[in-house]
């Protein structure tokens, strides 16, 4: 998908929600699990609940491979179902190179046509250009993220008085621009977000940590928005666990409409 | 695997070859494409040429991720045929945290039986714990990659005078002992690899890029080996794509019996 067209979406959803995918067969409503493919049948009512509300999907992969080939077949199932015109990012952070990053960056974009993949930068530039060299395709780097380790590497000092994630971000740019790159920003931080924002004023956040890990709605949209929104806020299990019976979906929509609710008046702010 | 263990097989076999099964369908023997299974076909032939030579194999994910589904359930057949008693690495890359390492934990130890997944270090101390509550099983940790990139980021100076890899190994020891943690250090460094042993006198090293990468064997081993040895030296193409005929096999056992060799000799030197 097109930068332009991203925008679009979200300005006529009035949302830059990001509905996190990740389905935990321990936690999905157990009627389900009489089902062929509760895993699909789970993310297809989710879908169904929140495809008008929300702008992007970002299946988490983790919770798909930990059920093996199944599980693989479950994701494939999910992201042909997503319609055109949603935004869809697999959440892989992969990082490798050469031979092996041309190879996810075709099982990603070119078998299940996902938007985006999220990558961990590490390895540097050669395991983020193969990525880049498919048109309207996206990459996020994970530049700051909302756990607690973020501190062990992402925020060290470097000896040019820079952070580590502000090198990244820095560097990064230099590879890709503002229509094909991401940076995945942890809702966790507050001045750091601003920060990466002063750096990359219009590339898109990918934003996760609201909700269930501490992150403030309010607080880092005011510090991340740009001109163009440019922010896409993913929360996963604040809606698809909002209820574990029979209503899930329809308190997943609930949920979901509550955000929408909230980001609409952001975006007038 | 237990760590005496893993050195015993090196001791026994006099190799500490790491076969990197990284099958690319549009380079294995056309002659393998008529069977049901060509990826597991072609890994279970080199299996069977190789096993008694190396000490330990490496699936890169990435190669049959791109598969799909299928690809997964090549990947699932390889790790449940290579014997126990050799070392298995799943070559994954993964970075993730909390209830996502979780399931990544799962996936590789308990689906799979691998004993090692490698481990992108970038998000910190929560993406490697979860990993290290598995009795026998390892993380081996991206310090210094072998590819051009690593420079972008890994090489860079601290404002301590360290090089952020320097800090990601003694970090990541305080984490884990060496029965459980091995370090990822690419055959193209020279001095950076004498340095990572000197910070790390006891942990295992997995070191690629020996080969077609241009790291070489005997100058590696001179810095990296310990008194366990305490090096796996990985090869993948140079063995795997020793031939595209029908002696494809074969061909990968003289290549492995020549590495074998030569390592043989430097565990004497």
């Amino acid at each position: 998908m097109e930068r332009a067209q991203l925008i679009a979406s979200i300005r006529q959803k009035r949302s830059f929600l990001c509905v996190g995918l990740d389905p935990d067969i321990r936690k999905i409503p157990p009627h389900l699990l009489e089902t062929e493919d509760p895993i699909f049948e789970f993310n297809k009512a989710i879908i169904d609940a929140t495809v008008d509300i929300c702008v992007a999907y970002k299946p988490n992969l983790a919770f798909y491979e930990v059920m093996g080939s199944k599980g693989w077949e479950s994701l494939q199932k999910t992201a042909a179902y997503i319609p055109p015109g949603v935004f869809t990012i697999a959440d892989a952070k992969r990082g490798d190179i050469g031979n092996t990053a041309d190879m996810y960056a075709s099982t990603f974009f070119e078998t299940m046509h996902f938007d985006a993949v999220t990558i961990a930068p590490y390895m540097g530039e050669d395991s983020i250009l193969p990525f880049l060299k498919f048109k309207s395709k996206w990459v996020a780097v994970l530049a700051l993220t909302s756990n607690s380790g973020s501190k062990d590497f992402q925020q060290l000092d470097l000896a040019t008085g820079k952070k580590l994630f502000e090198e990244i971000v820095e560097k990064s740019m230099r590879w890709g621009s503002q229509d094909q790159l991401m940076f995945v920003v942890g809702a966790t931080h507050g001045e750091e977000i601003s920060r990466i924002r002063e750096i990359a004023p219009d590339h898109f956040f990918l934003i996760p940590g609201v909700g269930t890990q501490g992150g403030n709605l309010s607080e880092v949209s005011a510090r991340a928005m740009n001109k163009d929104i440019g922010i896409l806020v993913n929360a996963s299990r604040s809606i698809i666990y909002a209820s574990s019976g029979l209503d899930f979906a329809d308190r997943a929509r609930e949920e979901a409409l509550r955000m929408r609710e909230e980001m609409s008046k952001l975006m007038d702010r």
